[in-house]
Order: C-alpha cells, then structure tokens, then sequence
C-alpha cells in the first residue's frame, strides 16, 4: 500500500577540507593584487532525497559551506513516468550543458573544473526532460529555464529572463577495452538583467565567489558585466577510457548579442587525462554520460592501499574580443588522486598559471593546493 | 526501557515551486511600481521531530527558501501530560489566531493565505497551552508570547514586548452530511519596538516580504510603521462543510492605541469555497480545527487520475483610518486544485485584484499563478 | 562488506531556549549602556555523524540560532586507526585548550561558560592528534590551527595564520568515592590579521556576540582590537568529585606580543561546585575529560521528580594591562540544574556582577535568567 510505503527519505552527503596557496610573480600581483592563501571547507553537502510514489522522487541538496550557507544545489522533483521522455525535472538543478557541469563537484578529477567551466549555465530553476538511449549508448537532455536565478532558485525581473539548453552524449566505442564519448550541447538565453558576465579563478579557491565576504582567490580573468540582448553557448565533449587510462577534453564558446553594438565571442577548452597507477578503472555513469569516480580494488588499511591515479591536464579561456578585454589565461595542471576507499579521497594539485592580462601582459603564477574529501 | 527507546527523530518535510505573474494598468503601475514575474522555490521546508520521553516532544521546522536561508518555522518544546490542559508547548511557533493562520502552507485552498492575515501575530516566542473539548468537539488554546521575535525567534528590548493570544473552536454541527465549524480568537499585545505595520501583497510572491534581496512583489497596501502603545485583535471563524463541499470565512480587526494620538482601526475578511469534481471530501483536522488537505480516492498514474477541485473566493482589507492610509484592496480567486496523490498537488490561481491606492485611487491588476507543491 | 555496512548516517541534537533580564544600577548604564533583555533561542543544533569505514567517521554539527544560521560547529572527519595517537581529527572543531571550552554548551553547570572562557581559541580549522593514557587515566590533545578562522571554518589572508594548542589531562585520585582531575593547556599563535580581542558578557546572552544584528546583552569587558604579532596562552585546570559534590576551577593567562610595543598580558580565573541533592553523580567523562552531564535515578513523570542540582561559582577576568584598558569583571553565580530525564533539563542562574569599568569605575548589576534545554 502505497500510503505506508510512501514517503520514503534518505539523507547523504559529502565534505570537502582543502588548503592551496598561490605563488606569483610581480606581473600576476599587479593584475590581480597579492593574493591570499585559504585554508577551510570548500563543500559542506547535505542531501535529502527520497518518492513518494514509485514514479516521483525529490531531491533537497544543500551546500553549508557556499556563500549562502546553505545555497540549494539541486532541489527538484523528478518523475520518472512520463510519456516521451524518460524523467521530466522541475526545479533547480544544473541545466544540461557540458560534461564537467554534469559532473558532480565530488567526481571531478582535479579539485575544481577546468576554465571554460565559466560559461556554462549552470544551476537554474527550470523544467527538464532527459534520458538515456537505447541500450544505454547515449544521454539526452532538454531543458527550458529562467535565468539568472540566484543561490536559492528565485528569477524575477520583467525583461525576459527565460532560456533553453541541451546536451547529447553517444557512445562511439563501447567494449571490454575501449570507451569513447562524444557529446555535444547548446544553449540560448535572454537574461532578466540583460547582462552576461564570465569570469574565472585559476583552478583553486576555498570560498565561493559569489561569497560578498570573501576576501580570498580573485577571478584572475573577467569580463565584467556586458549590456546583453541574448547569448548562444556551444560545447563539443571527446572523452576516451581504456582500462586504467581515460581522457576528457571540452571546447566550448559564447556568442553574446549586445544591443547596438557588435556582438562579441569568447571561448575555451581544455584536455584532461588521468592514469590509475593501482590498476582499476574509473567508474563510466552511462545514465549521466560523465565518469563518476573510482572504486578501489583494495581499501586502505591494514593490508591495502587504496588506489592511485596520476593526472594531468590543460586548459585555455579566451575573454578578450572587440571592446572586452576580460583577459586570456591557460593553465597546465598536474595532480595525484589518492582514493582510500570508495568513500574518503585525497587530492593534490599543482597548477602553473599563465595569465595574458589586459593591464600588464604576460603574468605567471603556481597553484599547490590539496583537499580532503569524504562521502556518506 | 526508555534509556533505549528514546530520543527518537524523524524527518519530513515538503517544497513548493512557484511561478506567476501580474498584468498591471497604469494606476497600479503608478500605485506600487512596475511588478516583476517571479518563478522558484516558494517553500523547501526540512523538519525533525520526535520524542524524548513518552509526554516530551519536540520539532525543529526550518524552511531554507524563506528568507534567513533558513528561517525557523515551528522550533519548541511540548509536554503532553500537563494537569489542566492537554498540551503545554515551549518555543518559537504559531500565536493561536485565525483558521488560516493555523493552516499549514501546505494545507492552504489557495497558494497564499487570503489579505486580513497581513493582522495574525504568526510566529513569535512563547509559551503555549492548547488541547481539544471532550469528544473532539472543538479545540482551545491559548498563549503568551514576546512581540516580536525576529526569525529566528530572537526578541529583545526593554519596553514591554509582552503579548496574549486566543483562539477557540467548536463543531456546531457534525454529523454524516454536515459540518459546520464556528470560531474566534483575541490578542493583545504590547510591542517591545513600539510599532506596528500591517502590509500585504495579493495572493502571489515568491520570495519572503520580509527579504531585503527581494525584487519580486511589493506589498499593494502598507500601513508604515505606526506608533504604537498596544494593540487589540479580534477574529471570527465560519467555515462548513457538505460532502465535497467546503466554505471557510473569517473576519478580523484590529485596534491600534497609539501614544498621544486617537487609536486607529483596520480590518478585512474574507470568504472562500472549494467543490472537489471528483467527490472526495476535505480531511477536517479535529485537533486543529482546520481543514489540512484532500486524500484522493484513486492516485494519478495508470488508472487513475487523481482528485480535482474548483475554489473561488473574495477577500478585503481596509488600512484606511484618520491619519492612517494604508491603502484597501480587494480580491476575486479562482483557482484549481489538482491533488495527484497524497503527497503531490498542482494549484493554479486567477486573482483580479481592485486597489484603491491613497496617491491613485482605484488601480486594477490581475495575478496569474501557479504552484507544484510535494510531501514527504 | 564494507560497500553495503558504510556509509552510516545518524542525527541528533539539541536545542535551549532561553530568557534572562539585567537589573543594572546607574553606573552600570553609564558603563555598557541601557542593557535588553532577551528570550528566545539560544541553540539549535542539529548533528549529522555517521562512519564510512570502522576507522574513518565524520561529523557535521550545525547550529541554526547562532549567528550563520547555521554556523559551523563540529566539521570534520576522524581517522581512529592511526599509528601514534588514537584519533587524528582534521576539520573545523574546537582546540584543545580549557576544560569549560572543551564541554558541549549542553554539558554546562551554569547557562554559559566563565569568563576566562574569553581567552579560548575555541573552534578553528586544523589538524589535531588526541587520545587517552592507558586505562583512561588521562587524556592528551594537540593541534596545529589555522586562526582565524570565520564560523564557516574557513581562513584566509598572506601574514602567518598558523597557531598551535595542546591540552592534557590526569585523574591524581580515582576511586568508587573520590575522583581528583588535573590539567594544563597551551596555545601558541600567529594570527593572519594580525590582531587578537578579548570580550566577554557576563554570564546571559541569547544572540551570538558576533551576530550583527545582535541588540541583546553587550560585552562588558572588551580589550578591542590588538595589534598582535603573536599570542601566548597557558591554562590550568583543578577539578574534583565527591559523590553528588563536584568542583571545578581553571586559571587562564595571555601574552600578546605587540609589533614595536610592550607585550600585554590579561587572566582570569573561576571555581564553581554542584551539589545534586537527589544522591546522583555527575558523569565524569574519561576520554574527553570533562564532566557531562546528569543521569536521574528517577525521571520526571507518574512517581519520579528527576534530579536537582545547586549551584554556585565565582569568575574573574582582567582585561587592563599598559595601554589597554579592556576593563576588570567579577561574578557570582548561583544556580539550579533540574534534570527531568536524560534529555530535559531546566537551569536558573542568578548572576550578581561587579563589573570595574575604564570609564565609571565600580558599577553593579544582577542578571537574571533561566533555560529549558532538550537534548535528543
């Protein structure tokens, strides 16, 4: 009987300590000013989710550590009977576009995601439908939403505010030896606020930069706001795994419509490999078309270890075109995974920055940062 | 063994997800501003409770959407095995006044309470005693509390803040057919900030009056803060019900006595209805003495469609006296409630609003709204 | 299995609800100021715990009343199978310094701690190794700190930042009638905004010190802030137990190293005693070291009353030293512990302070002021 069975609610969540500094040099400092170094609770998550019928579950994710203590992070409801589609979302939750948007902020492979992570939608309050194919060799998404919506999922405001995205994923090559994905997405807006901004922090930061207290790691390139009629937001994903090896790369642009003046583009992409020295491989979510961590052949402890992964990446983000001159900068990152189960893991990073900032050029800087995570 | 089998805690809560907006003419525009749309998560309401002992109960009721991210809701302390009344409660929760004040955001016709709740203390700190007639035959409850508490149940100043509140109900008829509910309720009180402001929106916001971030909808009528030495409220409750029929109305005033000035008088009322298509009829909630939502006979899915009822309503508030003006307002509600299951409702609501604004004069304005509301 | 037994999840918590006035004669007022009085919530706690393997459990203590709404108490994650030490605890959660520090806000004799407790490094981000002698004849505790750090756990800036606290306790006698506690503790520290301030309010307060909004109880003695190159703190811990007899008293001082200045130093001391005239024993807890708290022989109910404890105390704080006139303070405390179960408990304290004021000198006032507390 479903009136005793239903409603059914369990709680999860997972807790991130992290530590980094920053080394610059005098160009860096002049661009972005002497920059802090942050030790604390990067992510703080706890997760009510649960049906109350064998079709419609929720979901109330919150994160204590971001700037709103707690921000919502998905609060939906999902229904999973629907006729055309395979489950139907309302709510806030991440907009489908991009392979490390769709990622969760606990399965990523570096601490934080790679540079062009800033022109992606993100979390908004909208309606989606999504799925997978047949057989599972692929993942679509489709989604209608309002944006900008603050921390908490409310959009107001008179001047449109709505806007859509998609993301599709197939499977190319899928057999005991070899995966490779291929995804593509889209997204098209008309903000409430009729501005567009994009700006970035070079891989590590602590505190949210939404946060108004933050006193930590500035975005190092910014457009500032941009006067905006629309956007459109393209993204093509490769992503490869063969046994303990996989690769991930993005690319990733945005066409901003200003009212009368010239439209402006800015893009980004990255590659990103990781190896598992202890031998497994990383977990490939086939519902969600991303990875989605690692479990260990042998736990640490006793007598195991846990399992070990190197990994490397580069990425690029270009905010400079016509007028706007965010500033450009690429970054090389080098980073060791240490997964001591399937539920604690630990993460080094080593970033060398190169920032073309619009103010004093050429600018390096180095990221040393690690973090502490555990899931339940 | 009590050591053993307490202290229990459990979990539910519920979300509600809105979306509407306000045709304006061009003296509400002159009246209140251009009003924005607003569309998110109008209520994500996380609430633990249980036991400490047989007679010893407590709940922590939080809603993250409301404005403090989260606001307290209900957090107290009750005690059922009290000598004289059935129920002594401790804490930070809802002053005994007014059926729709006792209602549950959950339980409510429409997706708002109707205009005279702008009077109801609500939830303030205090110290409450409240129980049932014998047979169940109506409800009583009264309480003191510190006026006013901010949200998080806070209240301090030195000059006064004390204040009472009462709220009695009886069945005048219950039978197989028939139910016919009469009620009234008092408060007085002596405000620690010396002030008093009764303002309200029309039957649609997303985001909290009381957020300052807030851009949404203003409220239509607002006294301003006024002076105040004490004040005195006065309610009266009618509400019935036959079959899947169900009317509730209620009257309220208020007194303001103010230092070395007249006293002002304010007051509204309201009558609603709602006629379920689908048969079923309202669940009366004996211990509260309020109606708390419809069970459907069948649930949606396969078979079944659910439970559908049609409301409509009338409501009035008039801010208007000496000095004083506030504003009036009146509105019309049509509405639609699609219950598709226990837990999962769809509301719909069409408010033509009439306001006659101090500056304007009469101002007319419609609200088209929406909700998805989920329990667990 | 590990991956179907882990990871495990339980909630607990806590909540006090508090009321206190502060009769204050002139000089006083002079002093502080007219002073509010104050009911409402004073803690809201709601505790997430659980382990993800039988070594590695973690800890995500939240309270809602503080001035985050929640602030972060206890954020961290234990490791319990380490080489050299029997815990190693790495998070936001109090340092090792102070026995009335290291007590749960719900273990307390009194409704707050004494006013040495300003001194107290209290809750910061680190790294901490803790544990018990052989047979539980004692605990050690030691921390490297990152300070300070903001009630989400979360630090920033480039000038040092680092500190570090130890804390160790022995039982000289313990015996079925006499139990005899010593301990010392140590911090060290370098704050990255270089400065240090010392303010405490005497004995009542509803809202944090550190909430903004705050209009309740202000600190009576107040260093402001210290240009601080570093810190030195030492502390001293004497306690006893004599069936339903305990006492306990703790010395504290302070060092602050001042850039180009002469070094400041500060201390304050209390004894307070309980006295549970229903026969109990506080239970004295041996591996943190610290009483916590009462178990009735009877609970409150049918033929039982529960436990009843008198209390008395002094406390002493002086903040002049040299330039920094922060003021002087002495309090009694006299007080009553019901405890109606294991879970409930109601205290009044009566709190006559003599407060030796920079500005006015001598000035007295007597607080008053009571809590029911709930623990679950």
């Amino acid at each position: 009987n479903s009136q005793t069975e239903y409603p059914t609610l369990e709680w999860g969540g997972f807790l991130q300590l992290d530590t980094g500094w920053i080394i610059q040099d005098q160009a860096t400092v002049d661009a972005v000013g002497k920059v802090n170094t942050e030790t604390g609770l990067r992510r703080v998550r706890l997760r009510a989710s649960g049906n109350v019928s064998k079709a419609t579950s929720y979901v109330i994710d919150l994160d204590f550590a971001a700037s709103g203590h707690p921000s919502f992070r998905d609060v939906a409801v999902i229904f999973s009977d629907a006729k055309f589609v395979d489950h139907v979302e309302a709510g806030y939750f991440k907009q489908p576009f991009g392979m490390d948007a769709e990622s969760s902020g606990r399965e990523l492979l570096f601490m934080e995601r790679q540079l062009p992570f800033a022109f992606a939608p993100f979390r908004q309050t909208g309606l989606r439908g999504f799925g997978t194919f047949p057989d599972e060799n692929g993942t679509y998404a489709f989604s209608a939403y309002k944006t900008p919506t603050d921390s908490y999922g409310v959009s107001s405001g008179n001047n449109g505010g709505w806007a859509f995205a998609t993301r599709e994923t197939v499977l190319l090559v899928n057999n005991d030896d070899v995966l490779v994905h291929l995804g593509g997405g889209y997204s098209f807006g008309n903000p409430a606020n009729n501005r567009v901004r994009y700006a970035v922090q070079p891989g590590f930061f602590v505190t949210d930069p939404s946060d108004n207290s933050a006193t930590g790691i500035p975005a190092f390139v910014d457009t500032g706001n941009i006067p905006t009629d629309n956007f459109h937001l393209f993204n093509l994903e490769l992503a490869s795994q063969y046994g303990p090896f996989r690769t991930q790369a993005e690319y990733r642009w945005s066409i901003v419509n200003r009212p009368k003046m010239a439209p402006v583009n800015f893009s980004g992409g990255y590659f990103q490999a990781g190896l598992l020295l202890t031998g497994e491989s990383a977990v490939y979510n086939r519902k969600r078309g991303i990875f989605s961590g690692v479990i260990p052949d042998e736990e640490f402890g006793d007598c195991g270890f846990g399992a070990l992964e190197l990994t490397a990446g580069w990425a690029i983000i270009d905010l400079n075109d016509l007028d706007i001159q965010g500033g450009r900068m690429q970054t090389l990152t080098f980073g060791l995974n240490w997964y001591l189960n399937s539920f604690a893991r630990v993460i080094f990073n080593m970033i060398p920055v190169k920032l073309d900032a619009p103010t004093v050029g050429r600018a390096d800087s180095l990221v040393l940062s690690g973090r502490l995570q555990l899931e339940f």
